[in-house]
């Protein structure tokens, strides 16, 4: 598949069928998301997989009660990734300081749209979550309490297969030439 | 290419041949930035292109001076784009501000490594920088002093065509399943 194409077809999945996700596709992705870049080479990122029905059934009632309840729907598929922002190194983290940047956040973007590529590729569907209770995941996943968690995935099978027609602004609206 | 191999090929090239690119390859490296996921799709992003010489001159010029003097290698890309981050939708931005994250970091993060992926497929070479710069960037291409420039991305054809091993953590570091 081209990737322009995987580009296409990867979307947000709400809804995912319980068939279990064998752990070697959970491998793979896990695999497109290591070999991402990251400023300094740093890797600021750690995944902790949940995959068991009883600890994933745990992680999402305690990741989703409350305020952060419209991302219940993730209760349902088989497997969620906690994503973890690690420390970048030192002299990453020293330049973000300068520029106003965290670098790191910017290498978990692209580490985590990694993962949910190569899952499109394996015809799994995904979601992105950011709206969650943090504190509560932390608790739940016993990490320390200065650990972030800033990003959770969701994957499984989408029950439904059909690929939406994506809504974005249009490219005139988001690139130019310069000249000056 | 699967996208396993695409992300396996996909590395910071910073030599370039002085051929100048097409613009419908840079076209779709754009489209595929454009199609990125995002915080309730907020597309927080806008892609400005300098592939004029004199005016890539004078970015990198601007760029890369003074401190900054480590990435001048992008003086010689025939392409540098200059990623501005877009303010986010107000919901995104609320959630944010709650949770503690700039989601748009995130967003551009996955933009970012769209771009660079479709290039990679397009036997472009490409590299990440965030250390440059800003104020003088944003001069030089007349943005309004609030305006964010978190990443300039390097493209053209790479003079060394060898893909080398990867340096990354092995997956056992930075992935595990949990159990309760």
């Amino acid at each position: 598949m081209r990737f322009l194409e995987l580009a296409g077809r990867r979307q947000s999945d709400r809804r995912y069928a319980e068939t279990p996700l064998p752990r070697d596709a959970i491998e793979r992705c896990l695999e497109a998301a290591r070999l991402a870049p990251s400023a300094c080479n740093s890797q600021p990122w750690s995944f902790i997989v949940v995959d068991h029905p009883g600890d994933r059934d745990r992680l999402a009632a305690a990741a989703f009660s409350g305020i952060y309840n419209m991302n219940r729907f993730a209760a349902r598929a088989p497997v969620l990734v906690a994503v973890v922002t690690e420390r970048s190194k030192y002299i990453a983290r020293l330049g973000g300081m300068i520029r106003g940047v965290q670098y790191s956040l910017l290498d978990v973007g692209a580490a985590c749209e990694h993962l949910i590529l190569q899952a499109a590729e394996e015809g799994l569907g995904t979601c992105w979550l950011g709206w969650f209770d943090e504190k509560a995941v932390k608790r739940t996943l016993g990490l320390p309490r200065e650990a972030r968690v800033d990003v959770l995935i969701s994957v499984g099978y989408a029950e439904e297969g059909a690929t939406r027609e994506k809504k974005r602004k249009s490219l005139d609206e988001v690139r130019r030439y310069f000249r000056s």
